[in-house]
């Protein structure tokens, strides 16, 4: 049964992301991402005008379904400060632990195209990450927290670390010094007040 | 007059650094390498078997590069807890708003190799940022603060999270922001007991 003109827009778009996620931009080819999908390089061109615009294409569709989840950071975040850091640093252990893992798609994009300031798929990691960090913001409001912005921007950048050196090491603990230090951040006072020392050695 | 072996190999070395950091691994090409050292392909292949074999002794001299130098973060860091972040940021703050700046090398060879965790490269960008971790340890050791290397990699995670977010975001505040928790985090009873908010809006 023919596809429809919709149907094989996101077809192109589930495989290009998903090649471009495994192999990254420049060596995930417009000749793979078109046999992938099914589609001759005419009808891939027919959808989208260059690969550029299909990784564009294809992140604005990412960070469409991230924001049209309840929870864009694939995980609850409610409750106490204390057990939004726990949430965050458990779904990211449990998330870099998955096979073949390989970081934010949007870093990892803005590393690859970093002599490219000006390309739209730039742009769009640029607003992906900001709406992420805005997200928290409204998150750390809710909790109670003071000054929420800039602790979820603290947070943010921890996360950010944090996804790097578990790439670069292949190492979750980094995670867990980066929930250690969020725990301070967020009240240092009974960070201060803790007789024994206040963070266990990463395991 | 003709160049020793050993002055042609590190012209290689020095243009495959320069290319790579200018455009990634897979975009820079062996001829455009080959060319702008001013040595055909073969020779080229004399000193290094490979593109992947090249790339590896690129990150291992500079790897040996940064640790000859007395000051591997580029600055001194000496004195207080306070001193070596302001040190440490005030560099990144610095460095990141330099024409051109691409963020850290090794780990943007990680994000484009993600999916190549044997990669000889990989290995080395691990070994870097391990030593890299290390060296803040004993800074932080130096300078009388506990649990040295607990916050040293609390704040390593700072750093490469500023640097992925400087990038992104082509904003050097985040450097601000990594600086503002670093201060909390090396000393919460201080910033838990300031009467004013403990840290300024990032600028």
């Amino acid at each position: 049964m023919p596809r429809s003109a919709h149907e094989t827009r996101q077809k192109i778009l589930r495989e290009a992301h998903r090649l471009f996620r495994k192999s990254g931009f420049f060596r995930a080819g417009i000749d793979e991402i078109a046999a992938a999908s099914r589609v001759t390089k005419r009808t891939l061109y027919h959808h989208f005008e260059s690969k550029d615009a299909l990784l564009a294409a294809v992140l604005s569709a990412q960070h469409a379904e991230v924001f049209a989840s309840l929870d864009p950071y694939g995980v609850r975040l409610s409750g106490t400060p204390a057990q939004i850091v726990e949430a965050l640093f458990d779904k990211l252990v449990e998330w870099s632990t998955t096979p073949h893992w390989a970081g934010s798609g949007f870093t990892r994009l803005a590393m690859e195209l970093a002599d490219l300031p000006g390309h739209p798929a730039r742009t769009i990691a640029h607003q992906h990450k900001a709406a992420m960090e805005q997200y928290l913001t409204g998150v750390l409001a809710t909790a109670g927290l003071e000054q929420p912005a800039e602790r979820a921007r603290e947070l943010f950048v921890l996360i950010e670390g944090a996804m790097a050196l578990i790439l670069v090491h292949g190492d979750p603990a980094y995670a867990g010094a980066a929930a250690n230090a969020a725990r301070c951040l967020f009240d240092p006072a009974r960070a201060a007040a803790e007789p024994t020392p206040r963070m266990a050695a990463p395991a």
